[in-house]
This record gives structure tokens, C-alpha cells and sequence, in this order.
């Protein structure tokens, strides 16, 4: 490959950093790319655009073009704040239609044998956003994940004191599962959080 | 999406045309360069590389960035030439370091449902580099699908009236398989071209 081109090799070690590409799918992008110069141009091209427009949103952190962002400027429901690890986590909230307040995204999750320290995470942040008073409920919705979990325990002790509800979301079966797949975990916290019909 | 940031769509858009890339892989892979700045300006940087610096060689039409390309400049057999349908072809003959000679790159098979004629591949100038009478074998290494052999049988009447020889790949059991799983039409050519021991 070294003796192909310098610069097909610098680009499939570039892909190869893409989470899930590896040896194979890196030269099956490369060549795509190669065969159509036009989408080769275009993405560079969007790739540049983005590295120039987008930032971080200085109220919620999620991604944006303009500060603050969308969801942090139009009207929604100023008492709640849902808190995200990560910007792509507000997508998977909107499309759930299901929350209609605010956004605030920490940007990774306590992991301490990672060296993810809470100074490293956007909380301070988070803080200073309860000052004022507005904010009644505190909707934490980090990953179900150790990490997660933890994190939103630590927020949950941070937060209470403040007299700010700390709520969190429901842990419990997918819709569409079959009851015989799903982790013993799962079905436990099911059981726990059961509601009358 | 649409509200959160235009250029980021763009993306998306471009990442969707990369083959095996989806909705949720274009988002993951989005969200993973916007974490990485740094990775993400290389990757653009090294897209524009491969866009100024790679061309295909003008003698056997794979990826290069001198002309005439590395194969086509060292030291080989020049009395046998392999036919494949794409560039990354020529990588795969050269991992099996089976192959000592020049190479040709067709640029595609014939496909007369798809409008892929013999005058939009490099044939005419195969043809060419067969005139002087250095080449005595013409391997044809095009793939194993309808369109690979079609073009295969399509370039062996073209060549073998010039009394050079023309050889296909063997058809066969891929190592490492288990012959119970292996496709029946494979086995078929398998026993057809087997071989004493």
C-alpha cells in the first residue's frame, strides 16, 4: 500500500480512527471515494464546514451553528432541564417527543479509572443554570451504564439539597421485546419499578 | 437535525453516500469527528491530498501518484499481464505474492443491463500493450460474478487470436472452508478443475 500512494495511506490511516472501521472498510471508503471525486470534494468540503461552524452552545452545550443554540432559543419549558452525557443524546430525546424543557449536556460520564473527574464534566456549568430559581425539575438521563449511573447519582446529591426535583428515566423492558431475551438486570429493575394498570 | 446545525446535515449527507454507511453510522461517525477537531481537519486535509495527489497510471490505470505507477516502474515479468476490474483488485493479487507480473485495471466488467459496453473499460488499451509481443500470457483475474465472467470470455476471444496465452484464476473451495457449507455451483467447479495428488 506504502508504495501505491503516500497520500491514500495517510487517508486510510485518517478512516481507520472512524469508530467500527477497520483495515478492510477503510480501503472499501478510500476507493468508493476515489471512483467519484465530486463526493470526495463534497465531503472534505463539509468536513472543513463543520470544523469552521460548528461549536458548543454556551448555555446547554449541545452542538450548534448559532449561540445559543435552536432548542436553547425558542420556547420550550424553562423548569426542566434533561441532562445528556453527549450532544447526540438530545437527537435521541427530541425524537421521542417526549420532553419539552431544556437540555444541558455534561460531556462524558464519572469515570474515575478513566480519569474523568467531575471538574472535567460540564456540572459547574449545570449549577449555575439552577441559580436563578426557574428550574423546579431535573430530568437526568445519562446512560444506563456504570458510568451513567454513577453520574447521575453525583448530580442527584449535588442537586437535591438545592430543593430542585431530581428525577430520572424509567428503567424497564423495550417496547418490542420478547420478555424471554431480555437481561435478568433489565427484567429485575422492571419488576421494581412495575406500575399499577 | 435540520434546526441543529446545517453544515452538520450536510455531513450527514455526504457520510450517507459512503458505502455500508447508514443513518445511525453517519450520525455516530459525525459526532465522533466533532469530539476530535483535530482528527476531523486531518481527515478533510488528507481527502484533499488524495484528491490533488492521486491519478491512475497511464500505462495500467491503477492508483498512483507518480506516472507511471510503482508496479509499472520496477522491475518485473513483462511477458505476463493480470486483468482486474478495479485498482484495489491489484492489492489483493499482491498480498498473495503469487503474482510476479504487470498488471491492467479495466475499470469496471461488462454489464450490457447496467450500459457498461466494452468501449467504457480499458480494453483498447490492452490491446495496445499487447501489440509489441512482449506479453505472452494474459492472466484475468476479473471476479467470479456474471459481469467478471462475461468480460473474462469477452477478452480471451479478443486475445487468444493473437496467439497469446490467456489464463483465469483457479475456481475452487476457498481455504479454510468447510466443504459442508461451501455454495454447490463452487464444489461443481471444484471437482471440474480438480487435480491429481
Amino acid at each position: 500500500m506504502l508504495h501505491i500512494s503516500r497520500s491514500l495511506t495517510k487517508l486510510l490511516g485518517e478512516l481507520k480512527k472512524l469508530p467500527g472501521v477497520g483495515d478492510k472498510t477503510a480501503l472499501r471508503l478510500a476507493f468508493h471515494l476515489l471512483k467519484s471525486p465530486e463526493n470526495l470534494a463534497a465531503l472534505a468540503e463539509s468536513l472543513l464546514e463543520v470544523r469552521n461552524g460548528v461549536r458548543f452552545c454556551s448555555t446547554c452545550f449541545g452542538i450548534t451553528e448559532n449561540d445559543p443554540c435552536y432548542l436553547c432559543s425558542k420556547p420550550r419549558d424553562d423548569t426542566t432541564i434533561c441532562v445528556v452525557e453527549e450532544p447526540q443524546d438530545i437527537l435521541a430525546m427530541e425524537r421521542s417527543q417526549a420532553f419539552k424543557g431544556r437540555y444541558h449536556v455534561l460531556h462524558g460520564a464519572l469515570s474515575p479509572l478513566n480519569g474523568i473527574t467531575p471538574a472535567l464534566l460540564k456540572i459547574t456549568e449545570l449549577l449555575r443554570r439552577l441559580e436563578d430559581g426557574t428550574v423546579r425539575e431535573v430530568l437526568i438521563a445519562t446512560n444506563f451504564t456504570v458510568e451513567g449511573e454513577a453520574t447521575a447519582l453525583y448530580l442527584s446529591r449535588l442537586i437535591k439539597p438545592l430543593s430542585i426535583k431530581v428525577t430520572r428515566l424509567a428503567h424497564g423492558i423495550p417496547t418490542g421485546s420478547d420478555l424471554e431475551y431480555v437481561d435478568a438486570a433489565t427484567v429485575q429493575r422492571a419488576v421494581e419499578g412495575r406500575s399499577e394498570l
